[in-house]
């Protein structure tokens, strides 16, 4: 854990110059705004160690798969996002010194996210080599209202230095992945150059033509008045952009405010992309940065209203649970289906900008309560669009008649990832899909989508589920062999509990939604059993034998289900028998160590009991948690918020509290030592389920939404909106009290603890 | 299986030319001798299909790592064998065309590899695109009494050519390895030219500096005169040689004998390398082709005395078994301790030219049972050099004071590969070392071999072991967690019985032998003791404690050891159940599919009884062979000799024949769609155990020699040598009646079925 952040409840503040934790720092001070984004990277050049790094929505390039030995199965192709252009950069140039923080005497340094304004500031002071003293003021806006758009306000300050000096906002890209052994070009330059004081890079991703066109244009003032500097024009075929430069004395001070867009053809037609961006960037300098920061500071304020949690009493977790809904909304913003929430968002090349089942498992429902946008949906089509491929990615592995497995990892559809305990082995994957729409259905209160689109992914998922199952003739029960579940420091396990439960569960919803569709939505039933090509009598009759004799592990002496055949043979310790050096163990033992131990990475017993949670009562649940979350290191970011809610649940309030607080700083406060290499996005929506689900206990019982509410000591009260049904309801907690207030849409019914009534 | 090669007990024959199945041809008809070796390539160039490669050993290159995906343990460098200079290269051109057989039509084709003679022929009538007939006879030497000897005859008869006819003696090398897609630079070209008639090419692997320097001359005649035809000097970087040209017409025959000398820093003094090479060049023209392929035949000869098996009545197993001995022979001269059998020997390049556990398994029991000299102590002295890294090894994955775990494939000592369930899983190999050691002193029938290095390897092995178990309370015995047995198709499996047992094995033989050198070689033992740190109060007490809690799973109900747990769960099928076009199933099935069936690539329960004879009962073999082998696939190359074995030690000799001829004819018949890639070496040794302890029984019984001869339908005879103990027996069995003689030796007792006596 690294702790060097200062607590503000609305800002995340750096206060020092710490060149070690810069790369961290990088991770935590990114920016985005659904469209685009990067990491807190400094403006000017760094030439220390630094990971510089900017991404576009919906850019991806195809790399060979590289395995030391080839399976059968293993994908040619994964995807991979590559670093787009670095269009923050700004270098500041003396008479014969150029601005480098790593070689540069900072004298003092301060910087900030202001959650609320929606921009980084960073202050400092700074010495050249030469003995020149400057003052840079630097802000930076990733525009969520205007989705091309980045404006950065950078301003030196001369204390001491007299003589030339010069700014140079830059475009530039590397058209080569670093990370990538073949040396392969990923960005072909489409054009590059300079016309109506803008200047302009437009590039291309080999292989599968997704473009991005950058353009950029600028102000320059001088003791805050306009500057006529004769820019020197850079117009090299990866680099362009301006040297503006004029004389200062001490006392001066120079602002350069870059006008960014950063279009791409997600939004764009191909052949305007060019003209668009050099036609906005020119649009938004007649606006002015005063009043872009102005709607921006609207804009986030709207998303606030909505989706804000209030704590009083303990400012880390105020500052945590806005920091992880701040970086998710930045990274999606749910208008687009074509897009999906990578786990590094555009703070890190790491999982390749893919999708994982994280975002089912967290995103969709944070999105559904926090909400009333259809966002949730848009998620959901995205699976949908892509059933045709997961079906053929069954296909590949030896599946049948419109099976569909969905990749664990996945860019367009097809899998993108090569191990095969993981492509072929953690099937649960395809479990979550369904319980996904099951989710948007019993929140929304409506089953248009189910009717809709979701039943066809039911099916074609219960199909592989059909199909995957084995019968043990030792057990006389159906039996699901070799898999890895959520748990990943197991692999290739026989019943893995979790994965046959929600197996079960899976087969179980889909047998009742055709059953729903075909009365409620005639209609839509004809066309999904021709799509589908549905043989009702045949396939129900197989799912229903599996619902009725699939083995589901249980040690009846201890009371608890068993996370997989043959766990309980481990020697089973708690984690503080492991060395706290040793710690996070994936960073430190050799991959058999882990496996053979009983070290759960996330413990996918407790996964299913959280999300089933009108399967299993308090005392089930309670019994597993003191079994399993003992020997849990918490190793996935998945984990820390998913036993904080079962915690709250069971009454265990301050352990709930510790493992929230975990899911809440995990990469403010670095507890798995890999900050620095982005952040967790989607784990973030786990901080407010947390308190939504754990610490309020929101539930929908029998279709009525229900609240159990307890409250950590340190807290004296937390408040949150839900939506739910069309309504949307506040929730204020403290410690005597619990008040549930409709603030839009129809009275309703519902339960606080054990009292029912109507609110409205 | 592809059978297009004719049966001949002394030859392999092709004939007429498939284009098709030209890169099986080229595995087929490689040679070597030990020091050196090829593929069976054209000496002309081949612009189609082929797969040209030959190899020096103990040449090696470090190669990168390359997963998808990093697991802590993996060794960041693995080698590889880099593709050596073709020394075989002859070009042949008329006026303005030039040989090449994918081009020319090929009217008559015949090769013949002559495995008593040690020699490949290879005669072919063409016709070139502008018409012009030659007939060509090529001979082709690697020589097994000159280890950097290399001869070919290369004739020539124009049939209705008339004009200049040239041919071209090369050595060519590429520097950069054709797999390796960074393109790094294997070969350093030290020098290469023409000296004293003699062209040369001295190379340099990148990284660590192995040499090899290829010399080379020629003798040039016509019509059976020597010829002078002023060469012309080629002289490149990487191609030196010559072009002799001559004018030709119909009937003329032109011959060019070319004398190779491969001599690599393996075998001579860096700094005298060069000279070496070409003097001994000069040196071997001197004494002449006929010279060289007399001796050629007469040290084969020495070699069939003491090695071959004459099977009567079955020229397709005769060809077979003779074509396996050939091959293991012309690829480990068990010379040099510092050298091992790779795989694909000098065959091909998958395997890397790493070691692997083969050699134990197959090869050190061949060698000792076959050859009076101290090959298979070479083997063992291998493994004992590289101690020090598999200790090394072991302590990368977490386990402490001197134990020892090899690696699973090694070149150096340390570990080469990648896969997680086999790098750190497939830890079984660690107990055929010990196996291996104890056949040594078996079959020679001294112990000095284990007082001198044995013990020291026994102890750190046994270290691993009582580290690697675990203790299970359910069970209350200890377990082995998280482990691949020799059946590769199950993976990361829990207490696999082989394995299980085979530590126990290994456990109790320390502790026999500790007491053996302690009482036998006191000096040894106090040597032993210190450089290992022997504790032995502590250590062997944790060893009986675990011999004695060991759990071997075990199904009362059908009588068998289940080969790990979980199996009995899965849907047991028998391999007639695979359609025929699915098989093999590792080239048709995705990897999930072959773990989670019933399929076994080979049984490893089998195994263990195949590698304990005397542990185990007819009825026990019986039982398990009936349940494990209908479900084994045979697709490693280790299995169908042992799977034979124990069919013979039972009495299913007509299944023992089947499994037999798989072994023996493995390559030959193409029974797994892979020999284009290269022979199986070090499984060839197991077809003559087949014949030794399959069909003729032979054991070794309370230190007794014995035979239990069966013999299959088909054959009227067979016969063999075996060298035991500083004797050597020959063993002739036909259907009425086994004759076992002392050929050589003091007399013994022996036993043959139930009647022990003496022969001598």
């Amino acid at each position: 854990m690294k702790q060097y952040l200062k607590i503000d409840e609305w800002n995340i503040l750096e206060e020092g110059f710490q060149a070690d934790n810069l790369r961290m720092s990088e991770s935590i001070f990114s920016l985005g705004n659904g469209h685009f984004g990067e990491r807190g990277n400094f403006e000017e050049p760094y030439s220390s160690d630094s990971y510089r790094a900017s991404f576009v929505a919906g850019m991806a390039f195809m790399d060979k798969t590289r395995v030391g030995w080839w399976k059968n199965g293993y994908p040619l192709f994964g995807t991979r996002v590559p670093i787009a252009a670095d269009w923050r950069s700004i270098r500041l140039r003396l008479i014969d010194e150029e601005l480098d923080p790593a070689l540069w005497s900072v004298n003092s340094f301060n910087r900030r996210l202001d959650m609320k304004a929606g921009l980084t500031r960073r202050e400092m002071e700074v010495t050249s080599p030469h003995g020149h003293r400057l003052y840079i003021d630097v802000t930076h806006v990733d525009h969520i209202a205007r989705p091309d758009l980045c404006v950065i306000e950078y301003s030196v300050k001369s204390i001491d230095y007299t003589g030339r000096l010069s700014l140079l906002p830059l475009i530039e890209i590397h058209a080569v992945c670093k990370e990538d052994p073949t040396g392969e070009k990923v960005w072909n330059i489409l054009r590059s150059g300079i016309g109506n004081d803008c200047a302009y890079l437009w590039t291309q991703t080999r292989l599968d033509d997704a473009q991005v066109c950058y353009a950029m244009t600028y102000s320059f003032l001088k003791n805050g008045a306009p500057c006529n500097a004769h820019p020197i024009r850079i117009e090299k075929e990866r680099q362009v952009g301006f040297s503006i430069g004029t004389d200062v004395k001490p006392g001066d001070t120079v602002k350069l405010i870059k006008y960014i867009v950063i279009a791409s053809s997600m939004q764009h037609e191909r052949n305007k992309l060019l003209d668009h961006a050099v036609e906005e960037a020119v649009q938004i300098k007649s606006i002015g940065v005063d009043v872009l920061k102005h709607e921006q500071q609207q804009a986030w304020q709207l998303l606030w209203n909505e989706m804000d949690v209030q704590i009083e009493g303990d400012p880390a977790a105020q500052q945590g649970i806005r920091y992880n809904i701040f970086q998710l909304c930045q990274t999606y913003r749910g208008d687009d289906a074509r897009l999906n929430i990578a786990p590094k968002g555009f703070t890190g090349e790491k999982y390749g900008g893919n999708t994982y089942w994280n975002t089912e498992l967290c995103c969709v429902p944070f999105f559904l309560e926090a909400t009333p946008y259809p966002i949730a949906e848009n998620l959901l089509m995205y699976r949908y669009r892509q059933l045709p491929q997961a079906i053929e990615n069954a296909r590949k592995l030896g599946f049948k008649e419109g099976a569909a497995l969905y990749p664990q990892v996945t860019y367009n559809g097809e899998e993108c990832h090569n191990e095969w305990e993981i492509t072929f082995e953690e099937i649960h994957r395809n479990s979550i899909m369904i319980h996904a729409i099951v989710q948007h259905a019993l929140l929304t209160g409506s089953n248009a989508y189910i009717a809709r689109y979701g039943l066809e992914v039911m099916i074609a998922v219960s199909r592989f589920w059909g199909q995957r199952v084995s019968f043990s003739q030792p057990k006389q029960k159906y039996v699901i062999l070799g898999v890895t579940g959520p748990d990943e420091y197991e692999n290739n396990v026989d019943n893995n509990w979790y994965t046959n439960y929600s197996c079960v569960k899976c087969l179980k919803t889909t047998l009742h939604y055709i059953e729903l569709v075909a009365e409620q939505y005639p209609d839509d039933y004809a066309r999904i059993r021709r799509v589908t090509n549905l043989q009702l009598q045949r396939e129900a009759t197989r799912w229903r034998d599996i619902i009725d004799r699939m083995y589901l592990p249980v040690d009846h002496k201890r009371g608890i289900f068993v996370q997989n055949d043959g766990y309980l043979d481990k020697e089973l310790q708690t984690v503080d028998a492991i060395p706290p050096h040793e710690r996070p163990i994936n960073q430190h033992w050799s991959w058999d160590r882990i496996l053979r131990s009983c070290y759960i990475k996330q413990s996918d017993v407790l996964l299913g009991l959280y999300l089933n949670p009108t399967d299993f009562n308090a005392e089930t649940v309670r019994r597993n948690f003191d079994f399993y979350e003992p020997m849990t290191v918490h190793e996935s970011s998945l984990s820390p918020h998913i036993h904080a809610i079962l915690a709250a649940r069971i009454g265990y309030v301050e352990k709930a509290y510790r493992l929230f607080l975990h899911a809440t700083r995990l990469d403010l406060d670095d507890y798995n030592n890999e900050t620095r290499e982005g952040l967790h996005i989607t784990s973030m929506a786990g901080s407010r389920l947390a308190i939504v689900r754990g610490f309020a206990g929101m539930q929908v019982r029998n279709n009525m939404l229900c609240f159990d509410p307890v409250i950590p000591n340190r807290w004296s009260s937390y408040a949150f909106k839900v939506h739910f049904r069309g309504r949307t309801i506040g929730i204020h907690v403290d410690k005597r009290d619990t008040r549930v207030t409709l603030l839009s849409g129809e009275p309703i019914r519902i339960r606080i603890k054990e009292e029912e009534k109507e609110i409205g």
